[in-house]
């Protein structure tokens, strides 16, 4: 009764999503390393369209040239094969040491050289795969204590790294948008662009904004108490919703990764709604992959791997087809009218009202039945529990 | 022992925080009410420069005009018998029933009219005060359930509410810029605008967003674990930080609002360095009224009220004094520098220098000394250990 | 295609939850009154077994005796007319201003004496209406700063309240069991027992105890990011689960008390499962009401109230339903046993074995195959993807 | 200015704190493993009074029998050249991937048999050097999936667990007692016992719970939302607060491990003052080491470990010296009496009264003046603002 994917579905992996060995602050991996080609032929299997990586997930960070080609060509070879497609691509500025103050806002200007130089490096190999989106977490770029970052040259230095990557993309004319990461916090105390709202912001300030928007996950949003759903809401209405990472998270702790489903299940089930279905009153869509950056438990072993690759697949299926019943539903459609929901989409003003015809509108305020207007039942919890109906297969 | 403000000290009140009597969502007020011509005059003496206020908070939902003129010419000469200054204004958009579910997006669209028409006359009223800026914190635009609002729409009919204040305000001249305040939850399940990034991001869609920026209230960042110094400062550096709200929270719960310094103190400690010192490198500074929102414990009676406005402004002033000696401790600067707080002022690239620039010097890449980077040791503890060493008055 | 209840399935609910009018720290009141007698009788219709409430709940503080006797008459006569049952009675020791410190704990003994009094005389309420359990919840026990209380002296006057009420029971021969509600914050700053666990500990504190269970409630515990389905198993596996308060909370931040699913669904749903199946491996059994104690959205006008009552029954019988054909899945069991969570009930050591024996047991440790241990996959992604299946009926 | 510790001062250090060589979930270690027997001299050198150990931070988990003997011939020599304390141990039940699904309820029963193995052995260590308490930290028990648990097993298994090894002391003879560490989650997603309470609750179910009590973390306790200083004062007033761990936290995310006082520094304050001045009318005591349990920032080299190791006892002592100076002023005397702190000591009932007296009492309720009760003001707001002038050296 598992529901299967096609590449039609366009979902996609992180190379180290699957390939997660399980090391974690208090313990050491409990499963082998997993071959990059294998990761390829298994996804495909599973009905994936995609596969992402951080360039040292297939590239060792100290390989030779030609390891670095030896894997390249397996890898590209498995892809033929496979049909699998490499969406986005993104730079590791976070594993090795001397990312240990960030990279495009370490305090080291040696090392935001060469962060720097690492991702126009890796801007390179994501055109090479012909990727459309370049993903920057900047999981590093942050602080434990409020007084080691000068906080003005730090957002000085993010919008260089990031203005000059977009630069470069221009430059060589590389069919590539940028999308940034947001994390509140973990690995650092405190991360810069910490929500998909200070990404946002911070577009705003760049100068090749245009072909900057954000990376929003799942997790890291739920890690700050925020809604998942209204955040990819409103960078879809900013038109900047340009890639997506779902994933599980069990509320405000430390950054679990869990398979799509398995944290905030009502939640999944908006977003998958909003991916979907749209906007009730139409707007901008979503058109990218269904992206998955999540985590195989570490208390299993490769056959959980495979299993929860499956089931972040699966469980976005079956939410698709419950999201579906519950928009044709004729009592979910009286009910979002009988709650306002599309009367959202009309303008407060009439057409060519100004300020001033409102103030002179004594239909508007000082005749305004104000009681009345209050007294309005929005009969949410109806709506809400018709969600919940179809959500649980019960209608 | 206790340090006393003057006016030069920029620091404002808002009639609803020592005029809040006590009621919360599981008690009924613990004190009368408090009349705004005695709040001016208690505040004057105590050594502020001004006192802020919601349209409600002076004049009653449904007074008549009469007694609306009454109100005002009493608090007027209030005013001008103490010199006490009205540097914001704001409406309630939240406390009457009407607003239940929001103002300018509730989905019912004669409560969005109503809403902006109140915001309308407010401004005219604040204009009259002589107020400098005017607060939007839609603390009803939200909702508990994802399907009940169609996010979209609401983004639309949240923009065209501002941009038709904003708009209004050009209009007719006056001397206002609209600070959005953003908080996460509480009253609704999830507000839209949930934080300072969110508002930033939102501003960039508006068509009036010269004239808008933010006003972040302590309290409300941390309610979603948000470092609030941060966001502060990607308000600062993007030229918005419009007005500030300061006061006392701890950690992620219901909405505080404690005297300044009685939350997070280290935070409280770096807030007041950045404001009266800034970046250490320059850049923007704040030059905005230090305003209090906070309640005064609904345990203590009037003797509280007063004594928890002086706290406010005790605790600043002995945070600015402390500040200002880690930033004057030649020990600090040593650290600073050896830290590399000041480096990070300097551009990644060298003037001129270009990608393919970077690319092409080794000396940044290929030829980097990556262990030798990666052992470098940022001594950022001992940093923070000076902080804290003059946080307690210990050098 | 919704579930309906009837009396066995032994639903409860507070007066307070229909009756909440929509006060909340934001705003004012969206709807009128309730009557008891109402809602008793719109209860009854819905299918419930029982109504709880709080001695002001039904008796205003300031009634006459004369007030009293009428109110307590007209609402007998309608429990005897619907049949519905007090299975539960508890105090109001916060909304007046009185208790703004507290009551058991207040700093005022005047007060505490006038706590302990108004507890004693509930007490004698409860008894008179046949009611099982008497619960505290002690919300305004707390503090908003770690100097204003004593807290040992805090803890001695909380648990001779305790004591002297459950004296108090034992002498006059009552047939009540006091059940101790947890709650971490709000409208303290932090509430004296905040948990479930804290609770526990408190109680093997008392001299009489052996009458003193918790009564955990849903969000509560997950005001603190607390696992519930956790928390009742301890209780229940220390024979303390005297009570249930069921509802619904969107992560940690201020009380939502949402309709039962309407929160955490997935947790929802483990907890249906095991107050309705028990502990795989058998052990004891929660026996009382399936109590929602929840706030129907003040959004809503009374449609929206008995609708949301419908909600919490009808999704407790949709996630007893699923819960159901979750153990009786053939595969479900199979997935058990490989993940070994029936192992789990099988003691470490063998019958009659001592930690001498062990550490004789060469085949334990110093023989012992720790990578083939280690390499053991506990497949718990599949058996919680197979919960998530039944969850959305599909299966 | 910085204060300087002597032995007398009784701080402790875990060997893995200033051994913590910076790996975290997304980097590589930055600083080279340290000497066991160089962080003996060094800590020595600085001041403390112990070292603590888990069995495989001195001795690593596949050691030969000659290597051990080796490594403790070395650490033994240390200690006495240094006179340096081993008051506690504890053993590493986590990071070995044997652990991943627990050691007392794991769902392997070798896995539990191998763990209750390695406990009692490190208890024979620990007696071994003269330790005092024996920390027993469960990190690994517990879940991320309700299903995945038979949770009164799990309860049953770790009672076992615990009941055996207190057994195992007690046979033994050891001058042992053993302290529960309570933690919410990670690295599992719920761990068993979260909180200092559902450990209190959890050891008064145990047979030998007689030498059993806690060891709290400030961190852990913070990171379930809860105040630290109300749960050591819950534990002390149970007469279980058997051990410390100090260390700062910001907040609910990941665990930080930070130098005591970087965290909640407000908290850390109250916590030094509760254990060494005691609660204000007397009770019980805390006479056990001030163990500090953190992590050094991974951005620094082995510079700052030894400044942090130099600030948390310093930072102790700061507060230690300022609590001192808060007890002691008049003016903070005269608070505690305004504000009732003592009269909290005072029971509610009389002497001899009983629960029909307080009834039979007019005074206590019928004739009580609650209007005037009410009244009161409790003045809590200027009873803290002296803790702040305290705590920032302002008085």
């Amino acid at each position: 009764m598992t529901l299967l994917p096609t590449a039609a579905d366009k979902f996609a992996f992180g190379l180290w999503t699957v390939g997660w060995t399980g090391n974690d602050p208090f313990g050491a991996p409990t499963r082998a390393a997993l071959d990059p080609v294998e990761a390829v032929h298994r996804l495909a299997e599973l009905g994936a369209y995609g596969i992402t990586f951080h360039d040292n997930d297939l590239i060792p960070f100290d390989a030779s040239a030609a390891e670095r080609e030896q894997i390249l060509s397996a890898f590209r070879t498995a892809l033929e094969k496979t049909g699998l497609k490499v969406p986005t691509v993104t730079t590791n500025l976070f594993s090795h040491p001397v990312f240990k103050d960030g990279g495009f806002t370490s305090n080291d200007r040696s090392v935001r050289r060469f962060a720097l130089a690492k991702v126009l490096r890796t801007i390179d190999l994501a055109a090479e795969f012909g990727a459309e989106t370049f993903v920057m977490w900047g999981g590093r770029e942050g602080s434990e204590y409020d007084g080691s970052k000068d906080l003005a040259a730090a957002f000085d230095r993010y919008r260089e790294g990031v203005d000059t990557a977009a630069a470069y993309i221009k430059d060589k004319g590389y069919g590539l948008r940028i999308a940034l990461e947001p994390k509140p916090n973990e690995p650092r105390g405190d991360i810069l662009l910490p929500t998909v709202g200070h990404a946002l912001g911070f577009i705003a300030q760049l100068e090749h904004g245009d072909i900057v928007g954000v990376n929003p996950e799942t997790g890291h949003e739920q890690m700050a108490g925020l809604n998942f759903t209204h955040g990819i809401a409103q960078a879809l209405w900013a038109g900047k919703l340009f890639h997506i990472d779902l994933n599980g998270q069990r509320g405000i702790k430390y950054d679990q990764d869990l398979v799509f489903g398995h944290g905030d299940l009502t939640s999944a089930f908006f977003t998958v709604d909003l991916l979907e279905n749209g906007f009730p009153g139409g707007g901008p869509r979503y058109e990218g992959p269904r992206h998955f950056d999540y985590k195989p438990s570490r208390t299993d072993g490769y056959d959980g791997v495979w299993e929860s690759a499956r089931a972040n697949m699966a469980t976005y299926l079956r939410l698709r087809e419950r999201a579906a019943a519950f928009r044709a539903d004729p009592e979910v459609q009286e009910a979002l009218r009988a709650s306002g929901v599309h009367e959202l989409s009309e303008p407060t003003l009439a057409a060519g009202e100004s300020a001033a015809d409102l103030l002179a509108d004594a239909s508007a305020f000082q005749e305004f039945d104000v009681e009345k207007a209050a007294a309005h039942s929005f009969a949410f919890v109806r709506l809400n529990q018709l969600a919940i109906e179809h959500l649980t297969g019960g209608r």
